[in-house]
Formats: C-alpha cells, sequence, structure tokens
C-alpha cells in the first residue's frame, strides 16, 4: 500500500510536470487574430517598457467588435443571429447610447462628438437583430458599435432597408453571420497633369493621382473618424437545421439550396442614396473588398481562394446587372465614389456584356422601388459549396414602408422601431 | 511493486489532467496588446468561421513592427538600440528591399507601388541604427518598416538629422528605445459658413470642419496610404550601466541625470522642411500624441497618468521656445499643419509668455542651423522620476553637413550612408 501512495505521488509529479512543459513548448504566447497566429515573442528586447495598444476587442451576447483607438471607429463587428434571436418582445425606446466601459475614453468617441455634428449615432450591428433578448438590444447602444452616418436617405432609409433585407434572410436560413465596418476610400482626380519628377511630393500615377478627402467630428485631440463608405458581408448558413420561418412575400425568393453556404459583400457610400437604386449595383468582390478594407473575414470559410474566386464571378455579374439599371448619370457617381474598388471592366460601355439580356427585362420596370422582377438566372460557378446570395433571393430589398403595419414583409419588425434607429 | 505501477499510472493521469485543467481554466486564449489583455473567447457564436484579421506583428534581430493592411503602412515600429548595436561596419550598400514574407502579398505595399510615385521608401526604424549587424541592418529594408516619405527636405534631409539625432542619445544613455509611425492629421478649414441643420453630411463645428486629405500611391484595390506626418517617441534609459560613449561636441548636450529616464515625443509633416527650424518646436505632449496616433506608447514606463503630466509639462514648454523661434510665417503654417495637436494656449500670441525670455535670446541666432545656444533650464517637474529629453540635449539637432567626415558629431557614421538612406 505504501508502494502505491509513494507511485501515485511520483506521478503526479511527472504527469503534471510533463503536461506543463507540453503546454509551455507547444503553447507559446499567440495573438490569435483569426486564420492566423501571430507570435508576440515577450522576450523581445524591445518590448521592455510593454507592447504599444491600438485597438481592443469587445465581446457582448451578440456580437463581438473591434474598436479602433484612431479613428474612433469600429474596426468591424461581427454578429451571429438567427430566426428565434432577431425575433421578440424587446423595444429600444429604453436603450441608452453609452461610452462602452471597456474602452479608454481617451481613445473613445464620446457621446458629445455627435451633437450638432450633422450625423447619426449608426448601428454597426443593428438593434433589431436582436430582439429575444433586452439585454442583447441594449448593448448595440455601446459606441463600440456606432459609427457616425448620414441620416436622412441613408442611415434612416437605404441603409435601414438593407439592414432589413439582411434580417430577413434568418427565414431563408438557420444561421445568419454578418460583418459590418466603415470604409475610408479614396477618390482619383481627374486631373492628367504630368509631373517632370524628381523630389517630394506628387504619387501621381497615369489618369491622376488617389485621393482621399473625409470629415472628422468631434474635439481635437480625440476626433472621431466619419467613414466614407460602409460596408457588410454576409454568410448565410442553413445547415444548422431546424424549421426556417416563411420567407416575406416577394417574388424572387427561394429558399437555399440545400448544404450551400450563401455569401454576399456590398459596400455602401455614406450619402443619400437614390430609394430606387437596385440592391445588386451595391454587390462587391470579396477578394477586392478584403484588401480595401484591409480584412480577412470569415477566414475559416472564404481562406480557400477557389471559394471567394466562384462568389466574385457571380458577385461581377449581379453587379453588372444592378449598373445597368442604373441611369448613365447615376452609373457614373457611382463609378467615382467606388473607383477604389472598380467594376469588372469598369467602363461604362462594359455593362453591355452577356448579362445585359436579363439587364435590361430588369430595367424595364426600374422606377419602381417594388416591382416584381422576373427571378434572374443563378450566376455563382457550381461546385464550390457556396452560392451567391443573391443567387437565392435576387438581392431583392424590403419596400420602402416595409416597416409599416402593411408593407409587404413587414414580419415582426412592424413597429416602425427600425425608423427611429437614427436617434 | 505492482501496486507501484498502479500508483504511478493513476499518478500520472491525476497529475496531467490536473494540470491541464488548471492550465484550461487559468490561461484562457488571451490577446495581448499591451499593458491590458484584451480577451478573445473563441467560443463566442459568432466566430464559428473564424475571427477577422486587420493586421500582422512582424518581429525582428532589432525591431518589432506592426503592419496595417488598410493603409500598407507599418502601424508602428518598435526598435531597442545600444551604442554597441548601432556601432559597427555593417553596410546598406547590398541591402534590397523586399515585400515582407509574413505578410500576404495582397495585405502588403509592393516594390512597384514606390516606382514613379515621386515617394521614398522610407525607413520607420532606420537602418543605421543597426551597423553592428549585417542581418539586422538587411532586416529593416523590410516593407513592413517602410512609408512613403517626401525624400527631399524631409527623409534625405531633417528626418534624416532627426534619425541621427535620436541614435546619438546613445551616447548618453545604456539603452535607447523608440516608437516610430505614421499618422493621418486632419487640418480644420477657415470657413466660418453656418448650416442650418438637419439631415446628413455637415459635420461642422464652430470654427469649420476638420478634414483629412492625404494621396494613395500604387494600384487599386491594393493602394497604399501617404501619411501626413511620422512622429517618434524616445525613450532614453541610462540605468543599464556600462559606459555611455562621449557626447558629440555640441554645447547643450550634459549627460542624464543619474536613474532618471528621458522621455520625448515629436510629430513632422511628411513635406520639406526648413533646415533652421529648431527640434524642440516639433516637441508634442505625450497625451495629445497618443489620442491622434490611438495608441499607447511604452504602456509600462508611461502607463502612469502623473508621469506623463510631468512630461507633458515640460513638452509645452520646450515647443513654446522652438516656436519663439520661428518666423511668424513659419508659426502660421506651423499651426495649420498641426492643428490637430494644439499648442498650449495654440493662439500664436501665447508664445509671449513666462519662456519667452529664453526663447529671445535663442532667436537672436536662429539663422544658423549650427549656433550655438546657451543650455536653457530645464522643464520637467521634479519628483515623477523621468526628465524631458530636451533637458538633457536642448534637442539640438545635428548640424546639416553632421554626415561629412569633417561635420561635427560625425561619431561613427561618417560614410555618408544616411544620406543614401533615401534610395
Amino acid at each position: 500500500m505504501r508502494m502505491l501512495f509513494i507511485g501515485f505521488g511520483v506521478g503526479v509529479a511527472v504527469g503534471a510536470g510533463g503536461c506543463y512543459l507540453y503546454l509551455s513548448a507547444v503553447k507559446q504566447p499567440e495573438l490569435r487574430r483569426g486564420g492566423r497566429a501571430i507570435t508576440l515573442d515577450e522576450n523581445h528586447h524591445a518590448l521592455k517598457f510593454g507592447a504599444p495598444e491600438t485597438e481592443i476587442v469587445r465581446q457582448y451576447e451578440g456580437y463581438i467588435a473591434a474598436y479602433d483607438y484612431r479613428t474612433r471607429n469600429p474596426k468591424w463587428v461581427l454578429e451571429h443571429i438567427t430566426r428565434d434571436s432577431s425575433s421578440g418582445d424587446a423595444k429600444r425606446d429604453g436603450s441608452e447610447f453609452f461610452p462602452d466601459p471597456g474602452v479608454e475614453p481617451r481613445f473613445s468617441a464620446k457621446l458629445s462628438d455627435f451633437r450638432g455634428s450633422g450625423y447619426d449615432r449608426g448601428h454597426m450591428a443593428p438593434a433589431a437583430d436582436f430582439k429575444s433578448s433586452q439585454k442583447a438590444m441594449d448593448e448595440t447602444f455601446s459606441l463600440v458599435n456606432i459609427s457616425p452616418q448620414v441620416g436622412a436617405g441613408f442611415n434612416r432609409d437605404y441603409w435601414a432597408r438593407f439592414e432589413r433585407f439582411v434580417k430577413e434572410l434568418t427565414y431563408a436560413s438557420s444561421d445568419v453571420y454578418v460583418m459590418t465596418g466603415p470604409l475610408w476610400l479614396p477618390t482619383r482626380s481627374q486631373l492628367e497633369d504630368e509631373d517632370g519628377g524628381g523630389g517630394g511630393g506628387g504619387g501621381k500615377g497615369k489618369g491622376g493621382k488617389w485621393t482621399l478627402v473625409h470629415d472628422w467630428i468631434g474635439k481635437p485631440p480625440g476626433l472621431v473618424a466619419v467613414p466614407t463608405h460602409y460596408y457588410k458581408v454576409v454568410v448565410a448558413d442553413p445547415r444548422g437545421g431546424g424549421e426556417p420561418g416563411k420567407a416575406p412575400a416577394r417574388d424572387a425568393v427561394s429558399p437555399l439550396a440545400k448544404g450551400a453556404v450563401a455569401v454576399g459583400a456590398f459596400v455602401m457610400p455614406n450619402q443619400p442614396m437614390d430609394a430606387r437604386s437596385p440592391l445588386s449595383a451595391y454587390v462587391v468582390p470579396l477578394e477586392d473588398l478584403e484588401q480595401v478594407a484591409g480584412t480577412r473575414f470569415f477566414p475559416d470559410l472564404l481562406g480557400e481562394p477557389r471559394r471567394r474566386a466562384a462568389l466574385d464571378t457571380a458577385a461581377a455579374g449581379w453587379r453588372q446587372e444592378g449598373l445597368a439599371q442604373l441611369k448613365p448619370f447615376e452609373r457614373l457617381s457611382m463609378k467615382q465614389a467606388l473607383a477604389a474598388l472598380p467594376a469588372p471592366g469598369s467602363g461604362a460601355a462594359d455593362v453591355e456584356t452577356s448579362t445585359v439580356s436579363t439587364a435590361k427585362g430588369a430595367s424595364s420596370s426600374s422606377s419602381s422601388p417594388s416591382r416584381p422582377a422576373p427571378p434572374p438566372a443563378p450566376k455563382t460557378p457550381e461546385g464550390a459549396g457556396v452560392v451567391h446570395i443573391c443567387d437565392v433571393n435576387a438581392c431583392q430589398l424590403p419596400r420602402v414602408d416595409w416597416y409599416l403595419p402593411n408593407g409587404s414583409g413587414a414580419g415582426n419588425g412592424g413597429s416602425g422601431g427600425k425608423r427611429r434607429a437614427a436617434a
């Protein structure tokens, strides 16, 4: 029996020691920032007085946000919603915007920065996505989830309809994952001035140089950057089983193909938008968006180049179809606003391609925002295991009056709460 | 004996299991980004397809750099140099700029982005800081350490002298830590146009709105942002012992007070600078710089507000002294370039204060870049355990011709290598 105890004691020591050595060797201090691990060797001699800090990640019931200390904006906000989590009785009437307690005040936007700025406190993860939990809804009012958005014509209108469009994906899919974030996109000057060259300044290429111009609000040195654009990347995953809800009564909505995950990426300018613009005109290729946002999206799903390529082929087709529905002047101003994310071919003439017959058909009724469209052909090449979201629902936005009790597709959001998202 | 084996076996299992459970409970996956740990709960339901990635940290022999995927610029570069590490025979003649193998090409600047752009490939951690090791010097040519800098009048001139100034701190101190990084600072429009208010756009406050304008180089969608300014935060730590080298023969340089760590923060515009401008005019308060850079510097040293406050009191004094030496027009354009980092009081008239008598004395010889100045009075309040770097060496830049064999303070850098940093 004494032997048993001795053996046990030695065994504990060996086991614990071995485990510790193993874990110490394997588990180096790592910064896991996505698919790839970033190893920061804390013993590097330059780190004597600590490593710099430039952002913070905050986690809430419904979403995760990375908050950037320089722009005082969310860097990205990632949410996961289901039909259950986005349905319920939670009300935003009592929700109050609040500076996040996890962010040092000197690195955070302040409530006062927005007052009188002319901009809305725009949600990245929308409050209405979390109607099942008052706590989760209240948490979307943290300033780590807020960015200065143009109100009339954008946050309170086109963007709100777009948010509703995303929420309605839970009708066709068990799980919906959404990345939302700000962008600062430069535009290209049309000046063709040649610069002999030599020292200093310039930065000109053929066809004019790229320049970014954007406003800041608040007071120095703690100013808050106003984004020029916003993006959303949407993943609708039907594989979670359960009973998907009834799709809203719009013509082009079809259930997701069995087992196929649907993905879409969209970019919109932070300015008043024409309610009649088709959503498909704002479809962008994932590859281009990742490059201008400087962000890898959903690395475990979209890290595979072949999958991204299939989706981007579809995105190019949908975007051309959307652009073809715009009037020439709208198409031109849109080309300028999204110059850093050039459409395939990118000349205005390029929309006259293979997709044009479909596009022309659709554009014949383009003056009505809620026109019934013929179901367009899917555009995602088969075999990649993913489809573009527009293949599923034709990227049809809800009607402009969807939030009214009599609007079509009002679902459980008919209280007009979304409309007040502008607050 | 059989009992011993059984006991040992059970013991190993218990020990290893217990160790594993302990480590699992205690060692949550953490993002250590400086003084504060950011816990990312990898089990959060929104992370099903992985966490987004927006930057990467790269470590080299002499420096650590965080590289930002959106601006395709270093976010910060942190180096630690000593007199030994910065002296030696390493040559930059064979060093070649290279895209960092740790950064995905689509998120990195390319060599071709700089060609014909009109901008230098400017080092953040200077090659000349690592003359003791050819490997360490070569590593500074990674693009994670490079940002587009104006060449003539800046990277090849004033900024190069400033880099030399920093390197010479190793003469007075055993260890020098340097943070260098880009800034994008907005300026304030002078338009006082009142906007009735209401929907959309605007962002105006009293005295005009804040707007950022800057260029980008390269090709979309992978453009490279051109910073409007650069900063350096310098920590000179004399506590490492050893024999500090002889200080260069300039009047105002005094050895560091025993045990006191010297700290300074500087911001310069990415444009040609007047060689006669005193370095002290570019001294900025740490607090303001941290806020516009969105970065906590040296958190384990400067995290204490009292220490920062003492340094910032000194910084205000030195900056006023520097500004007083500028001609009125220079002072005005500098005020505009650094509007987001307002000088204390900030009106041009405010330089007429208590420091003016010293300043006036110094400015009488301001036309010569290498004028001998009377040793100015220290400005850091006592008791905080730190002093401002200008208290130590009066923030006297090396002569414009320091790199020539006959230049004063040429030290071991007389080969003109720095001059070619412009490449």
